[in-house]
């Protein structure tokens, strides 16, 4: 496995430990320890249907503050009701105990197979293991336990000079199926060791995530269980970073760069993907158009195919803009395949081979220019392929 | 080819020719003529981008009078600018004029590739053919004729007992892809004898429509050229029927189960579709609801990759309707799959694997309770499966 390079930010240690969650063979449960307690952010799944997990750190994160996150992939925790609750809230109690912790500084994450109660015989004696083993295990380890059908970990880090010192940001995420905006199947935990207050740790948050989790849709389904939390233990030294000044500018978009990084690798593993897709919609009568434009494109099935095949079907792009519910009009609308001009002001220029041919070189980026206002919007998708119905058809065979 | 049985309608001649649209080799134009001028009534998609020849048919159902259909597959005739508006005028000419008729009498449908214009000098020399041929083919030339990416042809045929007289219905149509409500890349002809007012015929179409082609989903697309056209010339000798008659709900029934008949084939036909699947909600709080839930399962990727690999996965179910938008308690969730209960009361009943063998059956029923409300909704659909991608991702190659 590739190391992520970089330094971590301050404070952070870390644990991976092998519960036979799903299956036997691998490390599946991680626990992630501030030395320090940290101001803490978090955003959840939309999801009217949200798993236990996610409803017990949605009552903690009132408190703005966590010292440890413990996470498990395999199953989801996710419609198992009553037991759901009292296991998420055992697994809290169980590492606090282990680090002389109070239960609500410890927040719980689960990803994997939804109504199936969690096999708590097999996680229980295992906290233990991940408190003493704290240290032992790298961040990589981290991410590699977090996957359930990712191809790869995804790390992220990043070192920013502000208020006066070296403040490092990591970021780990999981994602790959059911990935569409107000999150994904998604967990993403991003550590820094910036001193901050709360107020501007959950601003920064919140416009990551708006500019990168929230612009990112695989197969348009939502999951229950979707998470970002956000920790900063202060131990890099900085002064405090409040909201709008320049230093706050400054973790923003070093904040911002790491979750878009993280959203395009969640997209890049999309399930069986073999794209990277990016559509850009240029002025738009407003952003929500924009937005909604993006999106119908991102999620056509007859596009993303055609995305597959090298398929320079402008027809099925225009269609989408078409269905999606937005102002437009077809004999102003502009579209770019692979930098190719596909379509001028709503008629084919004749030149879909060159723009397949530009497609063949693998990532692509679509453009549509709607003529109709000055908003925009980039959403990031990737192809639909066989290998994303063999995964999803398998899942649990 | 498995020809339709039953009787046709009275009046009505059809002809088709082969015109090398897409490629040489197969009939993909055809002609359909009513000997006596007919009431029509149409519908057509509600996508912003519209093909030529739904624009101008879209002014021609105005008079609410017509007398012949002309139809080709292969090319759309959509984002074709002015070119194809006179492209799709000119096929209504030169079949009005081998048929003296007004060109306001002729309808015109396409289906196919979208932004290429009609290749009209091979078609314009197959009209005075297709005008020449009439009587010579069968419904059923014309239900092949305009086929796509549709493995078999539609056809349906239907006959009641209405106001005095045998009324006979002949519906067919074309579906495959892009299938959504607000119709589908769906062309549909319905054509009967019976003696109707045209209010009566208006609202016998919207009824029928509104439970069949409205209600079923294959991949969430909408296409530039849905049209469902009805005509009724009269010739049965019906006493002439009017809205709220007991002979007006009889003829309802009838158009409306020609309709669902129509669009349960076009759902067993989806691109690489193994399975139907009814998806039916029960007990919603209302009707909007319902029809959400119902859809938001219908074209969740992951169920329908999950219904593909015969797993009663109920969790991307529920998750469904977690984010369809709709009021939700997890809590109170009943689903049943294949006839058995896998979840209740938002829980596991631990017998996915019961309704996993039943799934292998072929034909699957989704049943949701929300227990809610009382609203009920039913919506059709197939399974994904990696044919619907090898067909998307090289239909233009």
């Amino acid at each position: 496995m590739k190391r992520a390079r970089g330094t971590l930010p301050k404070g952070y240690l870390f644990s991976a430990a092998a519960a036979a969650i799903k299956k036997p063979g691998r490390k599946d449960l991680a626990l992630i320890f501030s030395e320090q307690e940290a101001l803490m952010a978090g955003m959840f799944t939309t999801n009217r249907v949200k798993a236990a997990p996610v409803r017990l750190d949605m009552k903690r994160i009132r408190s703005g503050r966590g010292q440890a996150i413990i996470v498990n992939s395999g199953n989801a925790n996710a419609c198992t009701g009553a037991q759901g609750a009292k296991d998420a809230a055992e697994l809290s109690e169980s590492v606090a105990a282990s680090r002389g912790l109070k239960p609500n500084m410890v927040y719980v994450c689960s990803t994997g197979v939804i109504g199936k109660p969690l096999p708590m015989e097999r996680i229980r004696p295992k906290i233990a293991e991940l408190s003493k083993g704290l240290g032992k295990s790298t961040i990589d380890d981290v991410a590699a336990a977090i996957m359930t059908t990712d191809s790869f970990p995804k790390v992220v880090l990043r070192a920013v000079r502000v208020a006066g010192a070296t403040v490092r940001i990591a970021g780990i995420c999981k994602g790959a199926g059911m990935i569409c905006p107000n999150m994904a199947t998604m967990l993403c935990f991003i550590l820094s060791d910036a001193a901050i207050t709360r107020r501007a740790l959950d601003a920064a948050l919140r416009d990551a995530v708006a500019g990168s989790f929230n612009r990112i849709t695989v197969d348009g389904d939502r999951s229950t269980n979707d998470t970002v939390l956000l920790m900063a233990n202060g131990l890099a030294g900085n002064d405090v970073i409040a909201e709008r000044t320049g230093a706050f500018s400054t973790f923003c978009s070093a904040l911002s760069s790491v979750a878009a990084e993280l959203s395009a690798m969640i997209v890049r593993d999309g399930e069986g993907a073999t794209k990277l897709v990016e559509i850009r919609v240029k002025n738009a009568r407003n952003r929500g158009d924009a937005d909604k434009a993006a999106f119908a494109v991102a999620n056509s099935p007859l596009v993303k195919t055609a995305v597959y095949g090298n398929d320079a079907n402008w027809g099925r792009i225009i269609a989408a803009l078409g269905y999606s519910g937005i102002e437009m009009r077809e004999e102003r609308t502009d579209i770019s395949i692979g930098g190719i001009m596909v379509a001028r002001k709503g008629l084919g220029t004749g030149r879909d081979g060159e723009a397949g041919e530009a497609m063949r070189k693998g990532d692509v980026r679509i453009t549509v220019d709607l003529h109709m206002g000055k908003a925009f919007a980039k959403v990031l998708t990737c192809d639909l392929t066989e290998e994303y119905i063999k995964i999803n058809a398998e899942y649990r065979t």
